[in-house]
């Protein structure tokens, strides 16, 4: 009797041992499509793309052929392109006493009939400890930089939605594949990537509004009245800024790593804030935050951060419980049998299941979804990540509005739920009206045929 | 047999021959009233207008009297408005070696009881090629700068709505009547006007969130880090700036003339964008983005927003569908009948129809509406135009917002229109509410009243 | 029979000469509980707000003791925290020439164990001319900077509200008990506090966008501009600046009195733009902006502005007299009877009534009302004062948005309304479902629990 227990033990192993491998060899042969992504055999990107993933996607231009040295790209380019080499001779590539003339030819080939795109790994071959650091970022998952461009394509709502819709995603992913997204061309200044103008570019509007709440905060006030007047070739570290800016805090003394103090997720999912992993970033936290302040002062303001987290995540409750509810008694509408299933997902097509909160994965079920679950999408992705930028950047306006804003979607989500389970006979008319929208509309048939 | 057709091709010669002339006079005699624009026997601007339309309103301080020359003017306002006189003085009017002294009675005229505030052809007698510029985008028709203020005035909405509402509009749409809307001042620095801040007093906001999309794009966000140190008195020409503005890409070359590249109308309705005259326009883009970027991925992008404008168009039909399924069946509340005919409009009076889409005429027609009407209104005019300016502009985050928005629209929308279809005796009462509201509120009998 | 109603007089004034010391006694005892505000025995802030009240709140850090003075505090913190000791060196503090140099323990005292912030009777101590200005705005009543901590810490939806988010109210209304809210610690710069970026750091967002507004305005693009150019170190006088700021305008000649020009009074209430009180502002403000525009100008802006605010309040009342009509109708839902009294107010527990409009006091009820009473909350708080700021500051797009929004919620409100006239039967689930939430959920039990 004793010994039945380990021989039980055996069918989990051989099941991941067959298993582990078999979802490799699915994954491995879901991306050999002829798009891209974990949906490669479904999507293909647009050809915008080829400026975000340079080294599949690049043709050269035709018009120019031969083999080029350096000086002979500038001369030309001088004509042509003017702006660009104005930027390559003010940047440290072109200073001969700075290891340089580092010549167009370097990053991009000397053959105009097969020039490429530097990736981050061209970079890299002389910058190669702040690449290491880039792709370090990996460890901590992903939100990541360096993840930002596989995560997002490997999303299943890429097939679904229209084309123009989430290549406007992947222009801020492509983060993950070129450097120029910090460092604009040609000029690669580490001055001008220390200004948080580096980041908004991508770091701004809803759901990340990086931008809009540093700027809100009493930092962000400092750096508008005064930046343009700072020497910004001083290094990121105590002392040499008199307010922090994007890079000062989250790659602070330059390094390029921006995950490893990383706490709260980005506000997308509710974290544990006393862990012994939290613990140790919250030191990191302190130690930055006082360079300039009292570090109890500093602890006060984390400790308020999870505060509102904590709060945030109570009125989020409130909202998913409304709609598990709903989803208990059948009244939902659409309901997940009545929309289309997500592409390669067999479990879903087999056992279709309305995913209500982020851990059953509703941050990729945002269309073809009820109305009220479609609300609880926007208080939790717009509202809540607003609320929880607000907190962390020091802009209590943010603050305000991000949890009034969740007040009034649990107010109409609640109010929405009654009318749902009060209504009559007269109602079926709409359920089935709305119902066919999202079953056969733009964003399931047109989008599969398009993409 | 065969003379028949040719006799009745006189039918429409003979109408056409009364027609059109009575048009004219009868627009003529419509304009010809007390107040301005089309319905100037029904409307007259506020007082701020004067400043609008200078030659029209003007009316000259009575305290000084007397004529006086140049530096009289300056001597005396040295005083009274020291901050003129300083931006005058450093002016290029100011300045004798640039054909100057152009002293203050060279535009406002010099005897000070009859003085005026100088028309752009005031400044045309010496800006010749400039103004002529900025006059030929008439020739391209709405929206147009030196259109916008007759255009605006002409739509019949401007007798129903407030004056204090429609004199916001005006603020800006005077644009067409002085040229400190762009060159403030009295410096009239064309380096000032080659900024973008030049243009955002009018260009930003809903509906048309050109500074928003601008500022949040590459191109804007070096500016925002650089722009400062750049040295604003070159001409907008190839090499001379690191990053476009508005100006170079809208003006380029500093030529006054806006319209002459646009192609999707502001987005505002659907066009053709391969016509010849659109390829065209097209090849004129590629041309000026291959100042910096290859000629291929200018294509490519223009292309790209050809892409989105389609993909916002099959939403806006879809809910128009759904709009006119319900004037189709009756089911708009208040009906076209019920609310208040357009003013000078005589088939409207005659034969009321609800307006639905922008060739219909809804563009003035958002007022006075059903509710679900009015959802349209703000679906086309804002999250639409929106998405356009962030897709023309290169703002990422305003195309995904901009479709974010005009789904959820849609989904009310469809939402709504089920409900009342489905809606029995018990919403009988609101239709008759909400119309008494809409019949004889604030948008009419007030309005017509004090306007 | 005369002497009757002169012995009825006494009545009153014998009430009168209970009840008002009665009210101060309450008053008295009410702030002197454990925590702060008028609801002291319910509420205490949070850790934060040491540093918005540092007389009150302060505990000095413990792991220095001893006495110091000026050179040896400035000698230990260039190495601690050398960005705050860069900006005491860069101040007029540092400067012998200037009175100088006022050491860190002329503000924080010198003992290490029991340091302090400076309050803003500490700068007084020398400063006394601006510290007396800044105290005269508590004769004008709220809004003010100087009572802006106790009115707001007053206010009751303080004890029902989460913690995290009337401590972001807070943050800026600390403006009261500290004065770098505006003076940026350690440089304290007169320049800087003179650029809008000083003001803006709470003057911004919903329900006060100054910010926005002031930047979209034809004043604000041209401090968008130029502004960094300008020389900040002159004083705020006629022909210093090219362009009005906050400062200028609010704080004419730098003094430190910012409400004696307010006539509008935030746009929270109708005011009566006409007495004798107001035409006095008005002709203050009628010099100000002669500074650069003709006087009839600014006086036609000001009517202007009337004229907004007359619409405005024909707008908030039109809903108002819905609402009240709901209310007389017993079909609010929550009722006030089914809903938390107020904390401490024996009437509202008493006779629980609904309030609507801001004389009803409806600015603390904006919780735990039924969801029409929250959509008016927001028509009059939001829409509204972000028409009355575009309108005050010179943004028409502003104007536009706000009147749009408030007219939207005006036909959302008039429909719901007659949706609730017209339920039968099935609503009721709603309106029990929905009142339960509000009854005992978050903002009440919980809150009150933690507060």
């Amino acid at each position: 009797m004793k010994r039945r227990p380990v021989r039980y033990v055996w069918i989990p192993v051989i099941i991941a041992l067959l298993a582990v491998p078999a979802g490799f060899l699915y994954v491995d042969w879901s991306k050999s499509g002829a798009g891209d992504g974990l949906y490669s055999r479904k999507w293909s990107p647009e050809s915008v793309f080829a400026y975000w993933n340079p080294k599949a996607f690049y043709t050269s231009v035709e018009t120019v052929s031969g083999v080029f040295g350096g000086p002979q790209c500038v001369n030309c380019h001088q004509a042509v392109t003017p702006g660009i080499v104005r930027d390559w001779q003010a940047s440290r590539h072109a200073q001969p006493a700075d290891r340089g003339p580092v010549y167009c030819s370097a990053c991009h080939g000397n053959n105009h009939e097969n020039l490429h795109l530097p990736t981050p790994e061209v970079c890299g071959s002389c910058h190669a400890a702040r690449h290491a650091e880039f792709e370090d970022e990996k460890r901590f998952g992903f939100p990541s930089h360096a993840l930002a461009m596989e995560r997002a394509q490997d999303a299943p709502h890429f097939v679904d939605k229209p084309k123009a819709e989430v290549s406007a995603c992947l222009q801020c992913h492509s983060v993950a594949t070129k450097c120029d997204s910090c460092h604009t061309r040609h000029r690669f200044s580490a001055a001008e990537a220390r200004r948080p103008e580096a980041c908004i570019t991508c770091h701004s509007g809803p759901p990340h509004p990086d931008d809009e709440t540093y700027f809100a905060s009493a930092h962000g006030r400092i750096y508008l009245a005064e930046g343009d007047s700072w020497d910004w070739s001083r290094p990121l570290v105590k002392g040499n800024y008199r307010a922090p800016t994007c890079a000062y805090c989250h790659m602070s003394g330059g390094r390029h790593q921006v995950a490893d103090k990383s706490m709260w997720k980005f506000g997308i999912k509710q974290i544990n804030p006393l862990t012994s992993n939290n613990a140790v970033k919250r030191k990191q936290w302190v130690v930055l935050c006082s360079d300039c302040h009292a570090a109890d002062w500093s602890r006060d303001r984390l400790a308020e951060l999870d505060a509102e987290r904590k709060q945030a995540w109570e009125k989020l409750y409130a909202a998913e419980a409304v709609l598990k509810g709903l989803r208990k008694d059948g009244l939902l509408s659409p309901a997940a049998g009545e929309r289309p299933p997500y592409p390669n997902d067999w479990l879903d097509t087999l056992w279709p299941r309305a995913r209500i909160g982020f851990f059953e994965g509703q941050a990729s079920a945002f269309y073809n979804v009820s109305p009220i679950e479609r609300d609880y999408f926007e208080m939790w992705y717009f509202d809540n990540l607003g609320a929880y930028k607000g907190a962390a950047h020091g802009d209590s306006g943010a603050v305000s509005q991000g949890h009034a804003a969740m007040d009034n979607a649990l107010k109409a989500i609640t109010h929405q739920a009654a009318r749902l389970r009060s209504a009559g006979e007269e109602e079926q008319g709409e359920t089935a009206a709305s119902a066919e929208l999202w079953r056969s509309g733009e964003y399931t048939d047109f989008n599969r045929e398009h993409n």
